[in-house]
Protein backbone atom coordinates (compact mmCIF):
# COMPACT_ATOMS: atom_id res chain seq x y z
CA UNK A 1 0.00 0.00 0.00
CA UNK A 2 1.50 3.23 -0.98
CA UNK A 3 1.94 5.86 1.60
CA UNK A 4 -0.31 8.68 1.51
CA UNK A 5 0.95 12.93 1.67
CA UNK A 6 1.83 13.72 5.48
CA UNK A 7 2.37 10.30 6.26
CA UNK A 8 5.85 8.94 7.13
CA UNK A 9 7.57 4.96 8.43
CA UNK A 10 11.33 5.44 9.63
CA UNK A 11 12.48 2.20 10.73
CA UNK A 12 14.31 1.72 14.06
CA UNK A 13 16.53 0.39 16.01
CA UNK A 14 16.55 -2.31 18.45
CA UNK A 15 19.91 -2.60 20.23
CA UNK A 16 20.21 -6.39 22.07
CA UNK A 17 21.57 -6.40 25.56
CA UNK A 18 21.97 -9.84 27.24
CA UNK A 19 19.86 -7.68 30.19
CA UNK A 20 17.14 -6.05 27.90
CA UNK A 21 17.19 -4.80 25.01
CA UNK A 22 17.69 -0.93 24.48
CA UNK A 23 14.99 0.39 21.70
CA UNK A 24 14.87 3.56 19.70
CA UNK A 25 12.08 5.71 19.87
CA UNK A 26 12.91 9.38 18.28
CA UNK A 27 15.69 11.94 18.74
CA UNK A 28 15.70 15.99 18.37
CA UNK A 29 18.04 15.66 14.64
CA UNK A 30 15.57 13.23 13.10
CA UNK A 31 14.23 14.81 10.16
CA UNK A 32 10.33 13.43 11.25
CA UNK A 33 10.65 15.23 14.84
CA UNK A 34 8.56 18.25 14.74
CA UNK A 35 9.52 19.58 18.26
CA UNK A 36 8.40 18.66 21.59
CA UNK A 37 5.43 19.15 23.08
CA UNK A 38 4.29 16.17 25.53
CA UNK A 39 4.33 12.49 25.20
CA UNK A 40 2.11 9.94 26.62
CA UNK A 41 1.49 6.63 26.72
CA UNK A 42 -1.84 4.98 25.28
CA UNK A 43 -2.80 1.33 25.78
CA UNK A 44 -5.36 -0.78 23.45
CA UNK A 45 -6.78 -4.00 24.30
CA UNK A 46 -7.01 -6.72 21.92
CA UNK A 47 -9.46 -6.75 19.18
CA UNK A 48 -10.56 -2.96 20.24
CA UNK A 49 -10.20 -0.11 17.96
CA UNK A 50 -9.69 3.88 19.01
CA UNK A 51 -10.66 6.13 16.61
CA UNK A 52 -11.32 8.06 14.43
CA UNK A 53 -9.30 11.04 15.43
CA UNK A 54 -8.03 14.12 13.52
CA UNK A 55 -5.69 16.80 14.78
CA UNK A 56 -5.66 20.37 13.48
CA UNK A 57 -2.03 21.05 14.87
CA UNK A 58 -0.60 17.97 16.26
CA UNK A 59 2.01 15.91 14.62
CA UNK A 60 2.14 12.13 15.59
CA UNK A 61 5.33 10.41 16.33
CA UNK A 62 4.02 7.13 17.05
CA UNK A 63 6.29 4.29 18.63
CA UNK A 64 4.93 0.48 19.52
CA UNK A 65 7.06 -1.00 22.05
CA UNK A 66 4.94 -3.30 22.84
CA UNK A 67 2.48 -5.88 21.23
CA UNK A 68 1.44 -5.19 18.22
CA UNK A 69 -0.92 -2.37 16.59
CA UNK A 70 -2.32 -1.65 13.45
CA UNK A 71 -2.82 1.78 12.46
CA UNK A 72 -5.10 3.08 10.11
CA UNK A 73 -4.78 6.71 8.69
CA UNK A 74 -7.44 7.86 6.40
CA UNK A 75 -6.59 11.42 3.89
CA UNK A 76 -9.82 13.38 2.89
CA UNK A 77 -7.82 14.85 0.68
CA UNK A 78 -6.64 12.16 -1.12
CA UNK A 79 -9.84 9.99 -0.40
CA UNK A 80 -7.15 6.99 0.46
CA UNK A 81 -5.95 4.83 3.21
CA UNK A 82 -2.69 3.75 4.64
CA UNK A 83 -2.16 0.53 6.84
CA UNK A 84 0.56 -0.34 9.07
CA UNK A 85 0.81 -3.23 11.44
CA UNK A 86 3.83 -1.75 14.19
CA UNK A 87 5.24 -3.03 17.28
CA UNK A 88 6.74 -7.01 17.25
CA UNK A 89 8.38 -7.97 13.93
CA UNK A 90 7.96 -4.32 12.05
CA UNK A 91 9.48 -2.05 14.46
CA UNK A 92 9.14 2.01 12.91
CA UNK A 93 8.13 5.14 13.78
CA UNK A 94 4.83 6.20 12.61
CA UNK A 95 4.65 9.67 11.54
CA UNK A 96 1.54 11.48 11.00
CA UNK A 97 1.23 15.00 10.21
CA UNK A 98 -2.01 17.49 10.94
CA UNK A 99 -5.35 16.77 9.14
CA UNK A 100 -5.74 13.23 8.64
CA UNK A 101 -7.73 10.96 10.37
CA UNK A 102 -6.34 7.94 12.35
CA UNK A 103 -7.63 4.95 14.00
CA UNK A 104 -5.85 2.02 15.21
CA UNK A 105 -6.17 -1.53 16.88
CA UNK A 106 -4.97 -4.03 19.34
CA UNK A 107 -3.80 -7.18 17.19
CA UNK A 108 -1.33 -7.87 19.75
CA UNK A 109 -1.63 -11.70 21.91
CA UNK A 110 -1.74 -9.99 24.84
CA UNK A 111 -0.89 -5.85 25.78
CA UNK A 112 -0.41 -3.59 23.45
CA UNK A 113 1.19 -0.38 23.93
CA UNK A 114 1.87 2.93 21.79
CA UNK A 115 4.05 6.17 22.81
CA UNK A 116 3.28 9.24 21.20
CA UNK A 117 5.78 11.35 20.66
CA UNK A 118 3.70 15.10 20.27
CA UNK A 119 5.03 18.73 19.13
CA UNK A 120 2.25 19.41 20.95
CA UNK A 121 0.70 19.35 25.08
CA UNK A 122 -2.70 17.94 24.31
CA UNK A 123 -5.99 20.42 23.91
CA UNK A 124 -9.20 19.16 23.34
CA UNK A 125 -9.60 22.07 20.96
CA UNK A 126 -7.17 21.30 18.07
CA UNK A 127 -8.43 17.18 17.76
CA UNK A 128 -11.90 16.23 16.16
CA UNK A 129 -13.33 12.75 16.69
CA UNK A 130 -15.60 10.98 14.72
CA UNK A 131 -17.35 7.49 15.36
CA UNK A 132 -15.14 4.52 14.12
CA UNK A 133 -18.57 3.58 11.46
CA UNK A 134 -18.44 7.13 9.81
CA UNK A 135 -15.31 6.05 7.79
CA UNK A 136 -15.66 2.51 6.89
CA UNK A 137 -12.52 0.58 6.49
CA UNK A 138 -12.23 -3.15 5.97
CA UNK A 139 -10.50 -4.21 9.49
CA UNK B 1 13.97 6.79 52.59
CA UNK B 2 14.91 10.49 52.11
CA UNK B 3 14.97 12.11 48.51
CA UNK B 4 18.71 12.99 47.63
CA UNK B 5 19.47 16.72 46.14
CA UNK B 6 18.83 16.65 42.04
CA UNK B 7 16.06 13.93 42.20
CA UNK B 8 12.60 14.49 41.74
CA UNK B 9 9.55 12.17 42.14
CA UNK B 10 6.57 13.24 40.11
CA UNK B 11 3.37 10.95 40.26
CA UNK B 12 1.71 10.78 36.79
CA UNK B 13 -1.81 10.35 35.73
CA UNK B 14 -3.30 6.93 34.43
CA UNK B 15 -6.39 8.02 32.37
CA UNK B 16 -8.88 4.95 32.40
CA UNK B 17 -10.58 3.81 29.31
CA UNK B 18 -12.61 0.92 28.32
CA UNK B 19 -10.46 -0.02 25.18
CA UNK B 20 -7.31 0.22 27.06
CA UNK B 21 -5.85 2.85 29.72
CA UNK B 22 -3.99 6.44 28.60
CA UNK B 23 -0.53 6.86 30.68
CA UNK B 24 0.77 10.27 31.07
CA UNK B 25 4.34 10.90 30.24
CA UNK B 26 5.90 14.72 30.37
CA UNK B 27 4.67 17.65 29.17
CA UNK B 28 6.92 20.69 28.06
CA UNK B 29 5.12 23.08 30.84
CA UNK B 30 6.04 20.46 33.92
CA UNK B 31 8.37 21.98 36.10
CA UNK B 32 11.00 19.24 35.74
CA UNK B 33 11.04 18.81 31.81
CA UNK B 34 14.34 19.85 31.50
CA UNK B 35 14.22 20.41 27.52
CA UNK B 36 14.27 17.49 24.89
CA UNK B 37 16.62 15.47 22.62
CA UNK B 38 16.24 11.91 22.86
CA UNK B 39 13.35 9.51 23.59
CA UNK B 40 14.20 5.71 24.39
CA UNK B 41 13.17 2.74 25.55
CA UNK B 42 15.58 -0.16 27.91
CA UNK B 43 13.69 -3.07 28.75
CA UNK B 44 15.26 -5.24 32.10
CA UNK B 45 14.92 -8.58 32.32
CA UNK B 46 13.81 -9.94 35.85
CA UNK B 47 16.61 -10.04 38.79
CA UNK B 48 19.06 -8.60 36.39
CA UNK B 49 20.51 -4.94 37.16
CA UNK B 50 21.88 -2.31 34.67
CA UNK B 51 24.35 -0.01 35.98
CA UNK B 52 26.22 2.00 37.38
CA UNK B 53 26.01 4.67 34.61
CA UNK B 54 26.56 8.83 35.49
CA UNK B 55 25.79 11.46 33.16
CA UNK B 56 28.07 14.70 33.16
CA UNK B 57 25.04 16.89 31.23
CA UNK B 58 21.93 14.71 30.66
CA UNK B 59 19.32 14.63 32.61
CA UNK B 60 16.78 11.52 32.97
CA UNK B 61 13.13 11.46 32.72
CA UNK B 62 12.32 7.87 33.66
CA UNK B 63 8.96 6.85 33.37
CA UNK B 64 8.04 2.49 33.82
CA UNK B 65 4.52 1.78 31.58
CA UNK B 66 5.05 -1.92 32.25
CA UNK B 67 6.65 -4.18 35.15
CA UNK B 68 8.15 -2.72 37.66
CA UNK B 69 11.61 -1.22 38.02
CA UNK B 70 14.20 -0.87 41.07
CA UNK B 71 15.66 2.49 40.87
CA UNK B 72 18.70 3.59 43.09
CA UNK B 73 20.60 6.45 42.81
CA UNK B 74 23.56 7.30 44.45
CA UNK B 75 25.14 10.76 45.40
CA UNK B 76 28.87 10.98 45.56
CA UNK B 77 28.72 14.28 47.49
CA UNK B 78 25.88 13.38 49.79
CA UNK B 79 27.21 9.94 50.43
CA UNK B 80 23.50 8.84 49.93
CA UNK B 81 21.17 6.29 48.07
CA UNK B 82 17.83 6.99 47.21
CA UNK B 83 15.75 4.23 46.18
CA UNK B 84 12.41 3.38 44.74
CA UNK B 85 10.46 1.05 42.89
CA UNK B 86 8.39 2.42 39.48
CA UNK B 87 5.80 0.81 37.52
CA UNK B 88 2.98 -0.93 38.44
CA UNK B 89 1.37 0.02 41.43
CA UNK B 90 2.94 3.38 41.92
CA UNK B 91 3.09 5.43 38.54
CA UNK B 92 5.46 8.10 38.74
CA UNK B 93 8.57 9.74 36.82
CA UNK B 94 11.51 9.76 38.54
CA UNK B 95 13.81 12.72 37.11
CA UNK B 96 17.74 12.51 37.82
CA UNK B 97 19.66 15.74 36.85
CA UNK B 98 23.23 14.87 36.34
CA UNK B 99 26.17 13.86 38.13
CA UNK B 100 24.51 10.91 40.13
CA UNK B 101 24.92 7.74 39.54
CA UNK B 102 21.80 5.32 38.55
CA UNK B 103 21.60 1.67 38.17
CA UNK B 104 18.23 0.21 38.06
CA UNK B 105 17.48 -3.87 38.52
CA UNK B 106 13.83 -5.80 36.97
CA UNK B 107 11.21 -6.69 39.81
CA UNK B 108 8.21 -7.46 37.75
CA UNK B 109 7.14 -10.87 37.09
CA UNK B 110 7.19 -10.36 33.26
CA UNK B 111 8.54 -7.60 30.96
CA UNK B 112 9.90 -4.50 32.82
CA UNK B 113 10.18 -1.40 30.20
CA UNK B 114 11.50 2.29 30.96
CA UNK B 115 11.25 4.95 29.11
CA UNK B 116 13.74 7.72 29.03
CA UNK B 117 12.40 11.30 28.02
CA UNK B 118 16.13 12.75 27.98
CA UNK B 119 17.00 16.10 27.72
CA UNK B 120 20.34 15.52 25.07
CA UNK B 121 20.91 13.01 22.49
CA UNK B 122 22.71 9.63 23.58
CA UNK B 123 26.26 10.87 23.74
CA UNK B 124 29.09 8.09 24.96
CA UNK B 125 31.45 11.40 25.89
CA UNK B 126 29.02 12.55 28.71
CA UNK B 127 28.55 9.43 30.08
CA UNK B 128 30.50 7.39 32.45
CA UNK B 129 30.33 3.63 33.82
CA UNK B 130 30.80 1.44 36.68
CA UNK B 131 30.97 -1.91 37.39
CA UNK B 132 27.79 -2.67 39.83
CA UNK B 133 29.97 -4.03 42.61
CA UNK B 134 32.40 -0.96 42.41
CA UNK B 135 29.15 1.17 44.32
CA UNK B 136 28.19 -0.91 46.96
CA UNK B 137 24.29 -1.49 47.60
CA UNK B 138 22.14 -4.12 49.47
CA UNK B 139 20.05 -5.10 46.75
Amino acid sequence: MDIIKGVTLTPLKIIPHPKGDILHGIKKSDATFAGFGEAYFSTIRVEETKGWKKHSQMTLNLVVPVGKIRFVVFSESENRFFDVILGEGNYQRLTVEPNLWVAFRGIGKDFNLLLNLANLEHNLQEAENKELNSILFDW
